[in-house]
């Protein structure tokens, strides 16, 4: 399929537009020759930062507005052919300390983000964005979506919700709508400035900054990484065909990584910092969820969709923008 | 085990306690010599109603409070020993008519109450009633506890989010939970102005009205009917014994009955009304969710709990109750 071909001159609305995976997704639908506008409300620390549409300023359309206020989503979704849905929080220990918030972004807004679809846009198609916390510790490996949920945070328990409307409103009301369950995504336009979000690019940091990387107990627990422009095109891919409507699907490297590679990894990519393992903290423990790897071969099968960039060249890759970019994410 | 024994001059509140399951259990834990406490909102069409804890009313402690109200909430909690948490909605066209109401009592009610207990009372024990409805269309049958959970509307989803919080706040936080997911319950006290939460005790208003029962379509699916006695019995069982900590339990009868035969049992309890064939809406179609029953193997292991009261005695019992204090329903 050739993306460009199926964007250009489409009417893309994306939440979270300003954060790490939106504004990546901007600048390609933004390449492609479609009419990008990106709705994030840049609450301090979430992810969002306008320097990371810099390089599109001219031809995006932004919008500050919080997609917990449904006036401003009745307006926006409004003649949009395609809406990426991405706003929300993604912080594990964010979602304990202050459940509510969590709630109120990642499940209560979406469903007013769909009601507001179902008013004013019923033609629109959302791409919504889960997340592997939805499964909570794997009962076998690598996970495949038939896998029970078991969240064991309140962001995977409002998440599921979130994603859950999505397929309801896609079944009921007919709002074309998938979600695609993403794994540890990292590369550029990352917010650096704390490691709630996941702690890949918070290891980056570290290394560019020749620190020490800590890394609890013996770091053996897989992880699943996916390169940011991977998710970008399967985020398009997702949208691109109606075959996905009321769908979910995995997303997944099929190369996973133990956590203390990926640090070593991150070293050497960056050629500065160290290594230093601690034991676990407790308060972490209790929300460590063992190995994770997901299965994407439903995804692939109906899209084509696979990794193309290894782990090793998407850490060269955030390295260097970090390198050239420092001041605006430090 | 000696129930009677175990909830004397214990300190039990129950949100909906003014409903149809909340009353019914505040009257057998009254028997018990418990301290009752039944926090109810008296929305209109809720199924609260003072008239159901008439026979105890110098014995419980009725305390008029909605659960989204965590000021109260906060207070309400302490010094108790068991909170069955029973307070929801129930209606599925409710819930896709009005989904953010559903969403502030069924989902983030649960979390406002959870965070009550960790705050002010974390050695109670909760009791939390979830739904079949949270399973949406039978993917095989009888449907036990590791069945895909595919709600097919919006308060399925609240629900399981509601559920999910009680586990969750089990293992992370110690506070003790467990929830019993309940299918179709019919009895006394249910309230009988319309039929938007389960339509068997609608059926028996109309057979005593000596009116027509109409069936869409065949009404060849079938229901799994639990008598409100039986299941009042299991949500004591699961308070009593802390094995159920941490877990979820179907109920069940063991004993599905179409829905065309479910309305001539009623209508043989009654001895008026007569059987009306229509054809199916299609906003019912929609959310319709075919053949149900459920197994409850699982519950049954840990606590002895098996239904006792047959569907034709259960329904005569009803019949007899409504019949007695009808200007009270009607």
């Amino acid at each position: 399929m050739d993306l460009a071909d199926r964007f250009r001159g489409k009417r893309c609305l994306i939440t979270g537009g300003l954060g790490f995976i939106g504004s990546n997704l901007a600048e390609r639908l933004s390449g492609y020759g479609a009419w990008v506008t990106v709705v994030d409300s840049l609450i301090e620390g979430y992810g969002g930062n306008l320097f990371n549409v810099e390089s599109i300023k001219d031809r995006v359309r932004i919008n500050i507005s919080d997609v917990r206020d449904q006036s401003s989503t009745n307006w926006l979704v409004r003649g949009q052919d395609y809406l990426f849905n991405l706003a929300g929080t993604l912080s594990h220990i964010d979602s304990m300390t202050d459940p509510f918030t969590d709630l109120e972004i990642n499940c209560r807004s979406q469903l007013s983000i769909l009601e507001s679809c179902r008013k004013f846009n019923p033609a629109v198609k959302v791409i919504f964005s889960g997340t592997r916390g939805q499964y909570g510790r794997a009962q076998y490996l690598p996970v495949d979506e038939k896998h029970p949920l078991c969240p064991t945070d309140t962001n995977g328990i409002n998440n599921t919700a979130g994603e859950w409307y999505h397929i309801l409103y896609n079944n009921v009301y007919g709002i074309r709508a998938v979600s695609l369950r993403l794994t540890n995504v990292f590369g550029p336009r990352h917010q650096m400035r704390h490691s709630r979000q996941g702690y890949l690019n918070w290891f980056v940091r570290l290394a560019i900054d020749g620190e020490k990387i800590q890394i609890y107990g013996d770091g053996a627990q897989l992880r699943d990484f996916n390169y940011v422009d991977d998710v970008v095109e399967a985020l398009l891919l997702a949208g691109a065909v109606d075959s996905t409507n009321g769908e979910i699907y995995n997303l997944g490297s099929g190369a996973p990584v133990s956590v203390v590679d990926s640090a070593r990894a991150v070293l050497e990519a960056a050629g500065t910092g160290q290594l230093d393992q601690v034991p676990f903290p407790e308060e972490k423990k209790k929300i460590e969820v063992g190995d994770y790897y997901a299965d994407f071969g439903k995804f692939k099968q109906v899209t084509g969709w696979e990794p193309r960039v290894s782990f090793p060249e998407g850490l060269r890759r955030t390295v260097k923008y970090y390198r050239k970019n420092k001041e605006q994410y430090w």
